[in-house]
Order: structure tokens, then sequence, then C-alpha cells
């Protein structure tokens, strides 16, 4: 969006709010905001930069045009993976993107997004908001004065486009595939190649061959691709990202300057975004894994248990690595470990047999 | 809490509000609102009144002191089956509940709270927020001059607490178990009998051998009810509400009175404490779990996959004659029946894998 036409919105939602609470006069006198946030998705990206959109607005109206935020989809003021330094050397206020694009920085990032054979959706929230995960996020990005919130979350990402057939974890070697983070340092240590390339060129390179293999996210974003027309299987599920966080992050400075309401509208406004992006998220995966298999007659695979079993253990060792890399990526890590071991006798009997036999 | 201390902390928070964003001189020129709300919950009840408390609070803040909403327990001022009435009648502004309760009025009520093998949180949120859930929810209610929301979840409930094994559908014969509902309805037609008890009475009742069985919530409610010391076996998971929603109820006109944004504020303190509330079942739950097994002692049963068969099947007869009992329920039933469908095979890739394989 242009500045000027955004600045006409910003206007008529302010006056909107104002308008419609009476309060014209009342907010005037208020103290306001106007922040940009800048995100690392392309313009218009379902659900991700939609959602990014869809958070700005909320805070404007609750804050009755106190607090407006102006959202630049990655690439319009900073380069996509910019976002979080941009933010820390208030650049930009705000940003929406996702914690283990800065695992290159310390690798406790990851945690904070995902992790193989990690937590899925619910378990993540419940480690933000229950256990210490929010407050280990806040621990250690205050070293890069930046205040995190969760703000939305993919659920179980598939995956990946496979042109050749995974039965046993042999298949792993010499498969040349395109999967970053430790997803790639897992499927590396069972012989595969890991190939690095920017969205824009997976298509072809799966195409022509240069890649056997493709991670995405899920059905309705990697429909958009159309990875369908030029890889033989989908398989699921996304055992390197079950769950991945997405997060909202606010320069010290600017966060330390807002009055205490104006927090709290941020903590709701984000609260409300988690949830219903991760509805969005299940709600289009499962209409487009519909279309996939009875449009497209995709041949949808499951890893065999077998596979995942290997996976797990190899994810396992890698990620003890990656804790020992760093004093609070070994804190993160411990706690995550902890809660994960605390969880899961409770998953077992609730969530699993709602999975396996009620469903 | 008593009125006057109500009173003075509503001053204190309002107070509060208004000195941190500079705007005492602003706020007080604003309408301002002060509601009552009544729930279905006994004086600090956990995770639910105090959620129902935290809400309220919340709305204060955000509102900037200008919808504050006194809540009082059940008992307090209604009892607590008398909450939809209330609201319904305008006696008191807003509620908090489970649409279940009211299923007298109409069987289609059931369906916004869970029904036997239906959804579980995840599935049920999808429905509300981006299916035809919460759209329905608002038809039904509007003939009762009341508009719901979605507040907070249980997740997946436990089985009961058993004096007897079930090892096939034929222990649930002569079985006398207390179970209201839908789950009741179920068990009743596999042979057992059902047996109604207010809450004070079911530990005696368990103990004495008047019932065999009984249901509750799930670990962090049952075990402050001491059942692990009169009953043999804990059983999950409990088939018969796999994700019971609760609500939050306001008068049509105490709404409509409400100018757009304190409108906002309500939808947005709701989902946060959909999700708050969601997660805070989840972590009491597990640690409550971890306490039975590791303390008590309790004998964990899983119910045999063919018993939860046999008990889907007989559901899904039971809640398609609760389907046509009245146009609604049918209408209701429909629609969350194709919903399951559609998104089924989403979940068998992705949150199922997640719990068998991943986890």
């Amino acid at each position: 969006m242009e500045r000027r036409s955004f600045l006409k919105k910003v206007g008529a939602a302010a006056l909107g709010a104002t308008a419609l609470s009476h309060s014209r006069k009342a907010y005037s006198a208020e103290k306001r905001f106007l922040w940009r946030m800048v995100t690392s998705w392309p313009p218009n990206f379902p659900i991700l930069q939609t959602g990014a959109e869809r958070l700005a607005k909320r805070v404007g109206e609750l804050s009755g045009g106190r607090l407006m935020i102006q959202v630049y989809a990655g690439g319009e003021l900073v380069p996509p993976l910019g976002v979080f330094d941009a933010v820390s050397q208030g650049t930009v206020e705000c940003g929406h993107s996702a914690s283990y694009y800065w695992a290159g920085k310390n690798p406790a990032f990851q945690w904070f997004t995902s992790i193989p054979f990690g937590l899925n959706a619910q378990g993540m929230n419940t480690w933000f908001y229950q256990g210490n995960g929010l407050k280990l996020w806040r621990e250690l990005y205050s070293n890069f004065n930046i205040v995190p919130r969760p703000a939305g979350n993919t659920g179980v990402q598939m995956g990946g486009w496979f042109n050749k057939e995974i039965n046993t974890i042999d298949d792993f070697k010499g498969l040349k595939m395109r999967i970053p983070g430790l997803g790639g340092k897992v499927i590396k240590k069972v012989g595969a190649t890991v190939v690095l390339l920017p969205g824009g060129e997976i298509y072809t390179s799966l195409e022509r061959g240069v890649i056997d293999a493709t991670e995405w996210v899920g059905p309705a974003h990697d429909i958009r691709m159309g990875f369908h027309k030029v890889a033989k299987y989908y398989y699921g599920p996304g055992w390197h990202e079950p769950g991945s966080a997405l997060e909202f992050i606010v320069n010290k400075k600017a966060h330390d300057a807002l009055p205490e309401d104006l927090k709290q509208v941020l903590d709701v406004a984000c609260a409300e975004l988690n949830i219903q992006m991760l509805t969005e998220f299940e709600y289009e995966n499962a209409k487009a894994l519909k279309k996939l298999m009875n449009d497209h007659k995709v041949n949808l695979r499951h890893f065999p248990p077998q596979v995942l079993k290997k996976l797990r253990k190899v994810a396992k060792e890698t990620i003890e690595q990656e804790a020992q890399k760093d004093k609070m990526a070994k804190k993160v890590h411990e706690d995550f470990k902890a809660f994960q071991a605390l969880m899961a006798p409770w998953a077992n009997i609730s969530e699993q047999e709602y999975y396996t036999n009620i469903i």
C-alpha cells in the first residue's frame, strides 16, 4: 500500500473509532503513536501477511486510534530477513516474523518457533502462556532491545514434496532436498544433501531434477506454489516443524514509551491473532488438501513410522548438540525438554486418544 | 467478593488505567457501563471461575474503566443453572457458562459445547472462527435475546472414575454411572443405568457403592474431589466431551447499547480467555495427572479401542436422533458433520501423526 493511501485509511479508521465511542474530543487529548511494522512475508501472502495486517488494524481499533501501525511486507522497507535487526536497532518500531530466522545470532532462537519433534501449536502455546516459554523468550530478546509476543502458529506443517519414495531411512541417502534449519541438519546426518534455495527457484529446481524434494509450509501455501505439478509424492507429517510459532516483536524503547493500557492492547491483539491464525491455517489447509487430492490426484504419503522413529533419534542428538553451543540455548533446551516430559503422559490419554480413536 | 470490596477494586482499576494513559479527564467524558456477570461455577472454582474473573478484569482494563463487570459465582445472585435465563431476561447483562446446560430449551444447544465423538478444542475453535459455528450459535441465541462468544475450552476431558473394569462393551451392562447429557444417553443404550447427582453427593455415592462410576472434568478438577480415594480405575479419554467450549453470553439489549469499540473489547478479551483457558487446563491437567500417578498410585486405564469403536457407533445414532428433534438442531448437526468430514483427512496427516509418531 502507498503511504498516502495508508494514511487516508488510518485517518478514516481513527475517525471511525472515535466517532463510534463518542469521544473524538476525548481522544484528541491523548498521546498518539504512529508505528511501522515490517514483516518477513511477501505482499498479500495469505494468513501470515494478512494476519499481520489484521493485527495492526485491531490495535488501531482497540486503542481508539492512539496506536496506529503501518504494515510493510518483506522487501518494502527492509528485506524479509532484515526484520529483527530493523526492530533491534529501532529503524522501525515493530515486526512480524519467526524467531528461527535469527538462529545465526544465537542457536537458542530456534526453540521459540519450532524444533524437529518438538511441540505442536497447543503445546507451544501452553509453554508460552503457562510454562516458562515466554519468560525465557523475553530474557533472550532483551539482549537485543526487543520485546517478543507469540502471534500466530502454522500448526503442523507438511513433510514436503518428493520425487523419490521414502520407504526406509536409507532412502534419504543421496537425496537432494531443499530444507533449511534444524530439519536440514537432521536429514544431512542420515545421508541427504541439503540444498538452500530462495522460494522463487524451488519450482524449476524440482522440475529439472536439481533437487529431489522440498518442504514448504502446508497444503494452503503449497498448492499456490504448484509443486503438485512437478513432484510425485506429498509426504506428511512435517516432523521438522510440528507447530511453528510466529512472533510480534517490538523495539524496547518504543515499547517502554507506551502507556500500560496500550501494552495490554498489544497483549490481547496478539493473543487473538494467535488463536485466529492457527484456526485459519487449519481450515485453509483442510480445504487445500481436499483440492489437491480430488482435483490434482496428488499421491499423499505418510512417512513410515520406522522412518520417523529413526529421524526422531537423530533429531534428538542434533538438538542436544545445538544446545551445547550456547549457555542460553542450553537453558532454553532444558526447560523445553522438561516441559515436554511433563506434558507427554497427559497428551497420551487425551489428545492422542482423540486423534486415534475419537475423531 | 462483597460488593463494597469489588467497588473499591473497580475504582482502583479504573483510576490505574486512566492515570497510566494520562487520560483521566478524557475518559470522564465517556459513557460508562457497569455490568453484572453471573456464572455456573462455584466461588474460586479453578480455571473456570478464575477465568471469568480474569475476563472481567481485562475488559475493565482495555476499556479504560468504561465497561466494568462485577462477577458473581453460581448461587451468589442466581443459581448456577439460572445463568441463561437471567441473561436472556435482562436480570443481569452477561454470564459465563456452557451452552449444553440449556439443552432442555432446544437440543441444538449441545453442539456449541461438545458432543460425544465430536471436535476437540482446536476443532471447535476452527468451527467457530473459520467455519459456520459462531454464526449458527448467534442465530440460535438471537431467539433468546442473547449474543454468545466462545470463551474458554476444557480440552479433552477424562472418561471418569470406575470401580469396575471396562474390557468389553458388555461391561457397561448394569453399570451405575453418574454421567449427564448425551454421554449418559449413549451409555444407557449399551445397558448402563444413568444416575444424576449433584457434585456434592458424588464422592459418598461412589464410596458407598450407590454408583459404580462417575465422570467429572479432568485431572486438575478431579483431584480436588478426591475420587482417587474411593475409585479403583481412572479411565480416559473423555469420549463424551472431547473439547468442551465455554460461553460468554450477553443480553442483546445490553450488547446493542455498547459502542462499537467496546464490542471489539469483548471480542478480543474472549479470544484471549479462549486460548489462555485451554492452555491453563492443559498445564494443570498434566501436573495433576502426574501427582495422581506418582503420589496416589492411581490405576490409569485407556478404554480399549474396540469399546470406543462401539461407543462411537452408538453415539452417532444418538446424535442423529437428537438432531431430528428440532429444525435448528438438524441444521447445526448437518453443518457440524460436514465440517468434521472436511477436517478429518487433514487431521489424519497432521495432528494425528504428531500425537502418534512425533511427540
